[in-house]
């Protein structure tokens, strides 16, 4: 399956009184991570594959994430990213995020593919992957 | 069991290219509607009960959400907040969010209470939860 | 001219480590403010208003902001906007952020009206302001 | 004088419903740069300058940008920073922030040297900057 790892590092703008990370971030953290994964997948940018195979994105369904550690500012943090399970109607990430080698959080995505709705232009409506991009998420990218 | 419901509005910053919200924004909605059912149990700002039970906050240890339906900019929702169980060393709080009566969200957390670490300022700690907290999120508040 | 005042709550994720609000935070409230007078003006939400007016925003050109008292998680805070001038090809907006009746942050900003670049739908492109909404910015909307 | 340069991503969910970066975020990746700029001065990270001469932070009291060309998702960005004044009672630094060359937007802070308040500890206040903090930021660091 498809793997990415990227680092960041933790800022003080994402951190609260408490002097640690405001967890929303972390979800901010992933989705950039998924991003990643599937521009490396299809082997172009996010801005080219919506246009490429005409859709809206790959919004959630479903998210979880687990906090063991707490991370702060000037924390230097990876990100492990894989597909773990990939259908024509959805796909699951999973995301562990470390902090010198300790697990710090995993987080749990469940996604699908959207087009605008064909009767309203405000809405989403979820559809097939195509076959090639399957592929692509199963198989390691281009 | 303490409830509370809230409303607020989605605002174009709130939102991303696809033209609905951008969902680690959902996280940092629940973390307001989960302080301010404490407030209400406690009958104090969190600035307050902060400082008057001598504590860091109250982090997550687990999330998970359910997103149903989009929400927009300019959108009003509803959010429905409730403890649904609580023990001295962890406490779970569901949220619902609604738009024009409708769930788009579903929130679930479980967080812990938190002092910083006796031996280190700049880690935290978990404690047990002192028994007039417990009894004030579980009876419904002062 | 038109002016708008609405409140708000600063909150714990919008605070970071020193206590007080994060001062980019106070940028996110200013365009909701603007929106707000705009929305007000034209008598309609932002979704429809860009709709109507086949436009795409109305981005920023520049903005400045004084910061005299900081404000915390908690604080309830009023913010006051004008219009205080407007042309067909750009309009100014002033905003006075207050907490207990005190000064504490004033924010400046010069925006202009944005359509999709006609031969690059990934670009914007400032064209004039219609004569009806320089009309209604001025005199104080519908 | 002191300078700094480093890139980073423009991401999705830095992007609004036109496309483009939500301008306050524009803000946040300001104080990253600005932060960077004081941990290479110093030759520590914030955490540990904060600690070591035991202040609350660099809060601004006045900033301002001008937007030039808009940014999206998946632009990469540089920005450069520079300390262009330091007297012991404030700084100022200004942020040029380009994509493939070409100036996007410029960034203007003041900012001062901040301690918790002697008598209030939920507040600040400014105090003059110790004079090898004034050397370095002005002589290019450590």
């Amino acid at each position: 399956m498809l793997t990415n790892t990227r680092t960041t590092r933790i800022e003080w703008g994402d951190c609260d009184p408490a002097g640690i990370i405001f967890y929303a971030r972390y979800f901010a953290i992933f989705e950039t991570s998924t991003t990643m994964l599937i521009e490396r997948a299809l082997g172009m940018s996010k801005f080219d594959y919506l246009k490429t195979y005409g859709f809206l994105g790959h919004p959630l369904v479903e998210t979880r994430a687990r906090f063991r550690l707490p991370t702060r500012y000037g924390d230097e943090v990876s990100i492990e990213t894989a597909v773990v399970a990939c259908s024509t109607s959805s796909f699951k990430v999973e995301h562990r995020l470390t902090k010198a080698g300790a697990l710090a959080v995993e987080g749990f995505e469940t996604r699908v593919w959207a087009i605008r709705h064909p009767d309203d232009p405000t809405r989403m409506k979820s559809r097939p992957m195509p076959p090639e991009i399957v592929a692509r998420l199963t198989q390691g990218g281009v």
